[in-house]
């Protein structure tokens, strides 16, 4: 009876480990290209994903997922990626204590890009492969790619992929799950190439214009050298730049704009306020920190770069934005907190989700002055669901009982305020460097294991935009009749 | 036509000028009973307030009051009390620069208890008199004391208390308004005698004693010396501290207990949370600061005045909680942002909308759990109405809105980031002290008057929860036809 129940999580879960197995065979290519002799390490783990996973993927799966299903199974198998992801990076030798590896691996599977390095030109060739790999996974999502390749998964319904897409509704814009899916992956490869391509004409070599395409486009923030992207050329670092605006967009836009529906892919309000916040908020920044570089150029560079990093929650940086003046510092922790758009690779509380509740409070406004008016929220023109409104309203106060929470325990390890705060906010919102003892010069290794459990929490949880993981603890709760 | 749409606006602002008058002859009787040679200027001021508040007065009231002009009202009413109110501080000299004086009468009328003045006891004592009695005044509110005395607004309808009221929904406790008002009031003078004679027993003199209970029945926190309540003795400090706390509760509760409804009044939802937050924090404060004092009840002590203090929202203080541990100064800092219970004197986003919004998040977690099954949410055993429900998260969300506007704001001043968040966080929430440059030692002298006013803002709109202030703001742009 419980077999049959669970026949689909156990083989949903073999399905994983096989495709783990799989991705772990180009991190020990690059070992054996590169010699740095870790290759084994990886082949086995590959062997420790595919003992389990080959008889859980012989299970016959009995049924189609509920919602709650989903909520769970994506939160699971995100756990256990994570687990046996960190694996070779212990055995390697690169990070040797298991809860750092975990931490890292979180950081890159959920494109957080928060690391616990101090020396990250330490890492093996193939380590550092590895670590900004899971940020190429992780971005679009283990499940988008499952649903891609494989005929089952790719005709069940909508519950995986909305548990696991950001934004409050997921819409297929294609008829088929599994051609929606294939959609996203496929602009997600084309902007991967476009980035790759453009670094290397840049003069870039191969293995760095992989590792930062990567960190990128999954929008994770993984750097290859200790000062992230601060030694690259002016140019290279436009480029970068461009790529982490563009991955913050609403990939609907792109499936407009390749459809030649251009008028329409300009008419997504989400994506109009995004690109008004990035415009607006990379001026103020440039003319806050003039005073600190040489030209308006240098300062207007630096400032959209830091501005598309944190708005998309990657975490690169050009600068040490710690030390700017602290008008810029909190407007880059609000972007923070904003994150990108719903149905990009970016985290935060998403750009949709604030511009619904302006517009709801400028309705409650409304109501108030002119009672008798009856007004309807719109969005790109259809009225929004009242149950979309009320989950917008649930996971932003959520949002904030689980960041003050994490703070709170956090708190317990005595650092600093600026350092703790930003710490969860950099954390919950997928982002990578905060402010203090986290800036973008530091890292998180100072932490205790508590802690780091603490914030891997909440990577987690912010990638899987909260219900998910807070479903799955719920669950491991003995459920009363 | 204009005259007599706006007549009952006038009239109201006549009589609230009349009030002002009348209560201003109380720190000129102080100043001649002192003879700090100040009452000429509060004799004035008294005549400055006549002079309009007469001839407004005397304006025939067109008709009752929609809820929205019942916000509108208020907020004008709160803004001209101020305006008015900072006069005699500018003119006897206390406060020589006006909008000093403002942000002091603000902070006063407000609760807020937030000072420019790096020296308290150079006030004249009238200046001081004056300076806490505005907390008094100010607590349960001005118009629940305009209809607790004047016929006419005592029979209007609800919307001039549900506009000045705290909390989601405000409830008559008796079948009229204006029985309700004289209740809430009698109640009020009750702890406000029964705190005086108990700081007199103690040895206290009258002039301190009042305005100590001003500052705490008000949940204000102006203190009489720049020490704040650290060098009182220890019994007066638990006095202080169980009336602080006192007032915290929702006046419901003393409503019950006056009918003798022990039970009932035991069985409110909103006070059992409450009294359980503040056993709580306590407890895990004192032992979390154990080692900086010398006995387990010392702890205890600081702890519990800290704790009642700052969520109530008085924001006097025994010891520099600035330099306690860090999860004692964040569990301040989460307690600052809860506040106290609805229908009580004290700030926040109160105990109620929290607890509502903690019921919510588990009845969506059930609703995924098991889908079928419909599930309402309760308050003290009664269904909570869908129209809170949306306000609740409506004024949660746009609180965080407003706090991160006016933190950007703030920024441009270039404080650290501890001084910019918890400045706004301890105006907005009607505390006082904040961390670092604004904590308990410290005032808000140093920010220059564009902040200054930045802060009254908020202070006012944490007063009024809101939605006046935003609908006055709103009111002042010329409106669309």
């Amino acid at each position: 009876m419980i077999m049959k129940k669970n026949s689909i999580v156990l083989y949903i879960v073999g399905i994983l480990l096989i495709f783990e197995g799989a991705f772990l065979l180009l991190p020990m290519f690059v070992s054996l290209i590169y010699r740095d002799g870790n290759w084994m390490w990886y082949l086995l783990t590959i062997g420790i994903c595919l003992i389990p996973g080959i008889p859980l993927a012989r299970i016959k799966p009995g049924k189609n997922l509920s919602l709650k299903e989903g909520y769970i199974i994506v939160a699971l198998c995100w756990v256990v990626l994570s687990i046996f992801g960190a694996i070779p990076l212990m055995l390697s030798g690169d990070i040797p204590n298991y809860v750092d590896a975990l931490f890292e691996t979180v950081s890159g599977f959920t494109t957080t890009g928060a690391s616990i390095l101090s020396d990250v030109t330490a890492l093996s060739r193939s380590g550092m492969f590895w670590r900004s790999f899971m940020h190429w996974i992780g971005g679009m999502g283990i499940f988008m790619f499952m649903m891609a390749v494989l005929p089952m998964l790719g005709t069940s319904d909508m519950n995986l992929m909305r548990a696991e897409s950001t934004g409050p509704s997921v819409e297929r814009i294609v008829p088929h799950v599994r051609d929606t899916a294939r959609l996203m992956y496929s602009m997600y490869f084309g902007i991967t190439i476009a980035e790759m391509i453009a670094l290397l004409i840049s003069g870039m070599d191969l293995y760095s214009s992989a590792l930062l395409t990567f960190g990128t486009v999954g929008t994770g923030g993984f750097g290859l050298v200790n000062e992230s992207c601060g030694t690259y050329t002016a140019a290279q670092q436009m480029i970068i730049a461009v790529f982490m605006a563009a991955s913050g967009i609403n990939y609907t836009f792109y499936f407009f704009i390749i459809s030649r529906k251009i008028k329409e892919a300009f008419h997504i309000e989400e994506v109009k306020y995004y690109l008004a916040i990035v415009f607006t908020s990379t001026v103020i920044i440039a003319i806050n920190i003039s005073h600190l570089y040489q030209s308006a150029g240098e300062s207007l560079r630096h400032a959209f770069f830091q501005v598309a990093s944190i708005m998309t929650t990657t975490g690169y940086s050009t600068a040490d934005f710690d030390l700017w003046p602290e008008l810029s510092r909190t407007i880059l922790l609000i972007l923070m907190m904003i994150g990108g758009c719903s149905g990009s690779t970016a985290g935060g509380v998403k750009v949709y989700r604030i511009v619904l509740l302006m517009k709801q409070f400028a309705k409650e406004l409304s109501v108030l002055r002119h009672p008798r008016e009856v007004k309807l929220l719109r969005m790109d023109g259809n009225t929004v669901k009242e149950s979309v409104i009320r989950s917008t309203n649930v996971f932003i106060s959520i949002y904030f009982v689980i960041f003050f929470i994490s703070l709170l325990f956090v708190s317990i390890e005595n650092y600093d305020f600026t350092t703790g705060f930003t710490a969860v906010a950099a954390t919950i919102n997928n982002i990578g460097p905060g402010l203090s003892l986290v800036g973008p010069t530091c890292n998180y290794g100072f932490f205790s294991a508590y802690s780091k459990i603490i914030l891997i929490f909440d990577m987690l949880a912010g990638r899987l935009e909260l219900f998910p993981m807070l479903l799955f603890f719920s669950m491991l709760k003995p459920r009363r009749k």
